[in-house]
């Protein structure tokens, strides 16, 4: 007979197949599917979640977790039996708060949503947009109040990112976040170098054999993953070993395909080191959205934009324009790729002024949660606090309140992750910098294959074993800091405009 | 509260969309997916299927048919609500003579022998398939137990595609068909024209654009289908209105591009005309895989290497290949269209040849499943075959045995209906060239909306509604027949070599 921690790993596996089979149906219906499929696809995703829900809230599931537990009882707290059980638990329990119907109503109005959103941008209609919006946060709000008593209606959502995180935690490292910002902002926006030889012309398949090259010269395996163009850059797994890589060829614009190549490429480095023995089971995936972003915007930023690491960069970048590009020099290149500036469009903002993108976000989705703010109102809301964060004055919604998915797929609390995710990477790099003396050296050769080892051993060979407040703690023996953020921005901001000065 | 026939359809329309999502995995697995995902993608596979199956075979299921089937009574025989209860009740009671497991089991080893066969093939290497092909024929033998009693043990793997046709109604329409085809094999192979101005060089990305003009002027909306190139075109309709057509590019053939879109085309012309208020149900599929073949082979065939047509096809040839192409007359291409001969690859095989080929795979693939032969006498039984229907010698099993995906995907039964779609087929466009005069001229300009307009209305939109030999007795008032198939092809054929001869 087999044991309940088997039979509970059969079952928590066939939950996890869903969810890759959905999450390449999504990265279809993004990447590539014929628009005449939108309605279908909507309808199949729905399935897929209702399906997944089912599993999940079976009471024969809730028995085998109750009779696995009693299997595992006395294994070491990080051992994959006790931290299977454990986590499958706490995802069971939230899951059995939201009734199945509920689930497949979220998914279906995302899917739809999500296709409104795309002719909506494109045509800068927020009003073909808001009814989808509308119905995106009566559901979230919907589905907050599963998780009642809460302190904020807001930590439900917030939790499905960031486990055991509260609204009432996030708020202060935020606004410390915020506060250091905001002084870095008037000191150095628009004192760096003119970036203005990034954006000439770039034509895409010549954009697209450079991204290529850059790709091939990452530490993840040829053969287990692919590189697709898409408006709005993401990366899916559809196992450790099938990574669906996601890029944007701006004609006008090479920092956008390649530091967002970097950027999906530090996601996919993460999920690449997912251990397959635990990729069909709730530890398969990261920590949190947090811990995903950190890896993602270490890549983009701390790597992509070292001095040393554009020492590698330029000369491919050059063979790939060499018109655009002949002339430009290693330090133009630095004090370009570290431009700060007040911007409209938080992808291609610089790392000083993207948190405050972020703020805005997280502050103007609190208030839809609380019922605080109208979605009609919303694009005034966001005009506004754009000119007092950023003092950027928004042309349209295209530029605005459209320019990403997040909302039209239904993901409320997602935001913050990505502050959160530069707070982290922040608190890493100082590890990193201080354990990996040599760094520099490999970084100039391309040779990234020592970090991911590194990055491998201590953070993602554990999968979600860990809660982020554990891992923080593990990691660098203390809680969420923005100061060694806020202390690496500084210090760049300084050299690069120091030495624009020579 | 809802009536059963509801509560039925929307069940149904879970398991339509299991189905739909296991379609997207399958195309993608033969499209784009890296191959390190082949393992998961096989779990993925195993998981959608055995839980289509669960939800198929559920008791609950089973009850509501019959709760449905009290509602419909009284209704016509060709109304959607008394089709959809009698195709349902008819899927579910095969279905509930298959096992959970064993369902699991064929899916997952299907899919690891495809990833097998696409290396053994590409290495000639028919040892390094071989565990994996008797792992499919012991699979799909006990597959066929679960229909005992049976006349035929390949009796129930033929109902798989041909709902109601036998062995022994089958193998007397294929012996005619073949009785038919052994003499004009003998009097035109080798006589027509010579096709090497079809083999020349072909540039992969000028046969795309030539193949996306063709596709563009095909009466299937552009936004609800994609074009990729795989090994081994097929398409897949993940919605009616979202088709994945494939084709492959051979860089020294230009005939296997051209003609394998206008052969995929037939299929998704015949899946886009399926009402899409059946698509989530069990009506919304064709009739029967021979029906969806009468529709692709008269596309490739009867339109595509019609004398009119090619006088369309041919000036766009010519300026995708001025050099190859620009001396062409329309005679020498409708001859090299048309061109008979004894050749290795099905694919490749003109019309003439094609269900020689496929009347051998018929003869092994039921003496496999009969325990007559074994897997390890596959090659030498095939190689001996090939010699004695085509008088052609095998130089090696990637051209022989191991050219064709169907066995790796565990398909028996399946090869028959290429012949039977043909038969099909030919019956079909005798009855239109009577009903539709004015074929000849829409055909020289490329239009083909009044045939798919005809097509639509006469088969299309009725779905699986009726069983292949109703709707061949609604369609011609007979029965299967290959006498218009044998009579086309030889008038065509004297045409062509009579053509040759001035």
């Amino acid at each position: 007979m087999p044991s309940a921690l088997d039979e509970l790993k059969a079952r928590l596996g066939r939950i996890a197949d869903l969810d890759r089979a959905a999450a390449l149906l999504a990265w279809d219906e993004r990447t590539g599917m014929p628009p005449g499929g939108a309605q279908a696809r909507a309808e199949q995703l729905a399935t897929l979640a209702e399906l997944g829900h089912e599993l999940t809230v079976s009471d024969e599931l809730a028995e085998l977790i109750e009779r696995a537990a009693g299997e595992v009882e006395g294994l070491p707290y990080e051992s994959d039996e006790a931290s299977l059980v454990r986590v499958a638990r706490r995802d069971v329990e939230r899951a059995r708060r939201v009734p199945t119907e509920l689930s497949g109503e979220l998914a279906r109005a995302a899917s739809l949503a999500e296709n409104a959103w795309v002719r909506a941008r494109a045509e800068s209609d927020f009003a073909a947009f808001r009814p989808y919006l509308e119905r995106n946060v009566e559901l979230r709000r919907r589905y907050a109040e599963c998780f009642a008593p809460y302190e904020h209606p807001y930590d439900p959502l917030l939790d499905d990112y960031e486990p055991g995180l509260t609204t009432a935690e996030l708020e202060p490292v935020l606004a410390r976040l915020r506060d250091g910002l905001r002084p870095l902002v008037e000191r150095y926006a628009g004192a760096g170098e003119d970036d203005s030889f990034l954006r000439g012309e770039f034509p895409a398949d010549r954009q697209r054999a450079l991204v290529e090259r850059i790709l091939a010269s990452l530490p993840i395996p040829a053969d287990e993953r692919r590189l697709d163009p898409t408006p709005h850059p993401f990366l899916t797994a559809i196992a450790p070993t099938d990574l669906r890589i996601t890029t944007r060829y701006d004609e006008d614009n090479l920092s956008m395909s390649v530091w967002s190549l970097l950027h999906e490429c530090g996601h996919a480095i993460y999920e690449n080191g997912i251990p397959h023995e635990l990729s069909r089971t709730p530890l398969g995936r990261a920590v949190s959205l947090a811990f995903h972003e950190s890896q993602s915007r270490m890549l983009e930023n701390w790597v992509g934009r070292s001095r040393p690491y554009l020492a590698y960069l330029l000369p491919l970048m050059r063979e790939a324009f060499p018109e655009q590009l002949g002339d430009i020099g290693l330090d133009r290149l630095y004090r370009a790729a570290n431009r700060v500036e007040r911007s409209l469009i938080r992808v291609d903002a610089d790392e000083v002024t993207y948190n405050l993108h972020i703020i805005l976000r997280f502050e103007l989705e609190v208030a839809l949660v609380r019922g605080e703010l109208e979605v009609a109102e919303l694009p005034d809301a966001w005009n506004q606090r754009m000119w007092d964060y950023l003092g950027v004055e928004v042309p349209d919604d295209a530029s605005g309140v459209l320019q990403d998915v997040h909302w039209a797929a239904g993901a409320f609390g997602y935001f913050p992750t990505y502050a959160l995710g530069n707070v982290i990477a922040g608190q890493l790099w100082e590890l990193i910098r201080r354990e990996l003396p040599d760094l520099d050296e490999q970084l100039e050769r391309g040779e990234l294959a020592p970090l991911r080892d590194w990055l491998r051993e201590r953070l993602h060979r554990h999968g979600a074993r860990f809660e982020p407040a554990e891992m923080v703690e593990r990691l660098v023996g203390g809680g969420l800091d923005p100061a060694p953020l806020l202390a690496q921005l500084e210090a760049r901001q300084a050299e690069v405009t120091g030495a624009a000065r020579h």
